[in-house]
Order: structure tokens, then C-alpha cells, then sequence
């Protein structure tokens, strides 16, 4: 059977996340996704492999799904007629013919994330759905060496739990940005690549650029935290609808 | 009695535009705040005035209303207050005293508009609410060359009605400038000041970028469209939701 490649953009505020949870446990993209594919396959269930498992309310750019299908399709056609199914919050952006044995998770080497946080004084309407909001000046200098904590091999155990069948909580982060935006509003945005993340370990890495940025903890103790390996030890996570998971790559071979 | 002026942002998906309709027509920006300013006064009505009546389905970063109330309030308290009520879609950014005779819509000097069209082939989830969507790719040049066009003093009376009681429908536009959004798509970004618009005057000039970067009207030929000043000559203005009000100028005196 021909294996598909599909890119998806989704606003998720009104997804209960990536994941298919048990029956009747509200929408989810997985969902959604997988009775677009059926439909389209004439009634036969279609299992979707994700690359991130996107928790409640975050969104993205440049998810990446693989999944097997009885017809053979041209990817144009394929993008087609899913989006002719699929609701407005949902979108493909791109599908392709992947190569055999690729699994949008098990083939991934890296993720991108951002999150993007308003720190002015009123929530912005214009930006609620899209950015989390605390109500405060962070101090610029201690977040940018927070977040310069997170760089290289790390066991991140203090920051969320491995969740699928990989029991580890090592992992690499390759790039721990911190930008600026200065117009319309003060906000942070924070950027995270890694091998692969933790559940909600994003927003807890931005709950300690916060403690930080906020004087709550200085970056010696969110280094002593980190080491700690307990989760009691961390500040609380972010909300949810300030994260997006930017982009997947795979590496030269299938890109 | 003391008279105000308040600088609001809003998400207008939800509203049907700024101004108080007949009783029941729906939800609008001025007939929330009208009804909070009602709260905060005890129950006696207050009349509040727009800079710019933003249609069903239009944003503002930076619309401005000014109002008087019988109380005397401190700016930051009356702002703190209005945004315990409000919804989350409606806010005050800032509150001050205004000079006596202010008048948020007859003062003003000049308005901006901003105008976001996505032109990537499939509508974004996470831009649908805040832009238009036209799935070509755009002469750039094109849309330059008619962008031009409209600067300066002209009778628009092809593109809008002048709604208000001012009964002319000449515009002086001082900008009016075309960015292009490369990432996360190809979008184009509307910028346009002037003294004052008449109704779905914007919406009408994006019309007529769209009309010129899609090659179905030439610059000429729309320069002749607008001298007509006769609606049927012009192109169909842009989809509501991709404009946004973002700012209003009042000069030095009261800003």
C-alpha cells in the first residue's frame, strides 16, 4: 500500500489536542484526520502516525503525519480532497509519496517549537488565542541566560514525563533562542529545537524562563532544579494556546 | 462633566461592527462599552463616540472613543474597571482625560489601516481570522503601481458611500504602501493614512490591488475607474476580516 507524507497546519483551540483519546472524549486533529482519510478510503479506518502529539490548545505550523492508504493517489489530489473535507481549523499544506519504513515520530530527528508570550499589561484581544499572557516586565538579561541553561544533552525528568514507549527523558536541544517582538506589544518569543520533547516540556521550559525573568528564581536554582530530576521542583508550566510546533525535519534523505 | 478618551483593541469576528444598530441587531463594539460605561455610572446611559465605524467582521489595534461620564474617575482606575467587564475580546489599552470639545470621530486628523491577504494556495488555519484569502500569486509590480494610485486628494465615490453626515466624498490619502509577508506565507500587507474613509473605502482599495495583481484590471484602466465615481466602475472590496484600525492621529495638541 502507498505510504503518504502530509503537512498540517491547525489553530487549536478547538482541538483537544493531537491524540485520538478513548471514544467520545471530544475532537482532536488524530481524529478528525483519520474520518477524513476513512471517508476517503470508502469506509476503511486509516491509522495516522504524528510527529508531535500536540497537547490541548496548542497549535501548529508544519505538523508532519504519515499514514498508509489502499489508493494510490497523486499527493496534489491527495491534499485536495482532504482539504475539501476538512474543517477550516484544519488544514494540509502540503502531502507527498514517502519512502518505505518512514514514521512521521520514529523518523523525526528534530522538532522546532515557539511560544509566544505577552507581557503587557491588558490580555490583546488580537493576540489571545494565539499567545500566552503574564502581566509583567521580565527582566530580559535573566532570560536569555535561562534559556541558555537548556542547550545541549540534558535529562529534562524535572520538566515532564516521556509519555509514548520511549522511557528516557534525555534530550538534546540544539537551539534555546529568546526574540523580542517590540511592536504591537512587548512579547516574548521563545524558540526550542531538540531531538525531541517531553510532555508539556516546552511550556515548562518557558514556566522557568518566566520564574526567571520575573525574579522568582535566580539560574543557579533553575540549574539545581533541572538537576533535581522531579517535577515538584520546576516552576508550573505555560499555558497551552502560546505554543506552536513550528516544523519537523527529517533530514536530507526525505525532505 | 469629565470627558474621556480610551484607546480599545479588538477581535471584531465576534462583533457586527462598531456602531449600535436598531435594538436586537446584534452585538457591537460601541453597545458593549456603552453598556459597561451604563454599569460603572449607576445605570444612567452613556453616549460614546468611535474614531472610525469599523464594519461587522473588522479589527482595531488602536481604535479611540471618547465619552463623558458623571463621575469623576482616575484614567488607570476607570480603564482597570472597564476591563473587569469587558469581554475578552474587547479592551481598553489606555484611558486619559481629554481637552474639552475632544470628539473622538471629528477631531481626529487621520486614521491607518492595516489590510493582511493571505495568497497561499490553501486558506491558513492559524491566520483565517485575521486575514482575507486570495489563493493567486500576485504581480507584485502591478500591485505596486495601483497602490500609488490612490495616494493624494481624490473623490472616491467610487469605492464607498460617505455614511456620515459629511456628504463629500474626497480623501486625501498620505500612505499608502504594499508589503510582502515571505514567511510563514506569501501575504500581502495593506498600509493606508489618510484624513478619513468612507465606508469600505479600504476594503474597496484592496479590491482593486487584488483586481491589478491578478491581471484582470490594468492600472489604467482602474485609474479610469476611479475618476468614473460610480461604484459599479470599481472591483468588489476584500473579505471584512483581514482589516484592522490601527491607529488614529489627533497631532501633538492632544496625543
Amino acid at each position: 500500500m502507498p505510504l503518504y507524507r502530509v503537512t498540517l497546519a491547525y489553530d487549536g483551540t478547538e482541538f483537544r489536542g493531537w491524540q485520538v483519546q478513548r471514544e467520545g472524549a471530544g475532537r482532536t486533529v488524530q481524529g478528525v484526520l483519520e474520518a477524513a482519510l476513512r471517508r476517503l478510503s470508502g469506509g476503511e479506518a486509516v491509522r495516522v502516525a504524528g510527529a508531535g502529539r500536540t497537547d490541548a490548545g496548542v497549535h501548529a505550523l508544519g505538523q508532519v503525519a504519515s499514514f498508509e492508504l489502499r489508493r494510490d493517489m497523486p499527493p496534489a489530489g491527495l491534499a485536495r480532497a482532504l482539504n475539501a473535507m476538512l474543517p477550516p481549523d484544519l488544514r494540509v499544506l502540503e502531502a507527498a509519496v514517502a519512502p518505505r519504513g518512514f514514521h512521521a515520530r520514529r523518523s523525526a530527528l528534530s522538532k522546532l517549537y515557539r511560544y509566544v508570550l505577552d507581557t503587557g499589561p491588558v490580555r490583546h484581544p488580537l493576540r489571545r488565542r494565539y499567545s500566552g499572557h503574564v502581566p509583567v516586565a521580565l527582566d530580559e538579561a535573566r532570560v536569555a541566560e535561562a534559556a541558555a541553561l537548556f542547550l545541549g544533552r540534558h535529562d529534562f525528568a524535572s520538566l515532564g514525563s516521556s509519555g509514548g514507549s520511549v522511557k528516557t527523558t534525555l534530550r538534546t536541544v540544539t537551539r534555546s533562542e529568546v526574540l523580542w517582538e517590540r511592536a504591537p506589544r512587548l512579547s516574548l518569543v521563545y524558540e526550542v529545537e531538540a531531538d525531541g520533547f517531553l510532555r508539556k516540556m516546552v511550556r515548562s521550559l518557558v514556566g522557568g524562563l518566566v520564574a526567571a525573568g520575573r525574579g522568582e528564581r535566580s539560574v543557579a536554582e533553575l540549574r539545581l532544579a533541572l538537576a533535581a530530576r522531579d517535577r515538584r521542583a520546576w516552576p508550573p508550566p505555560a499555558e497551552a494556546c502560546g505554543l506552536t510546533l513550528v516544523r519537523v525535519d527529517y533530514g536530507a534523505v526525505i525532505t
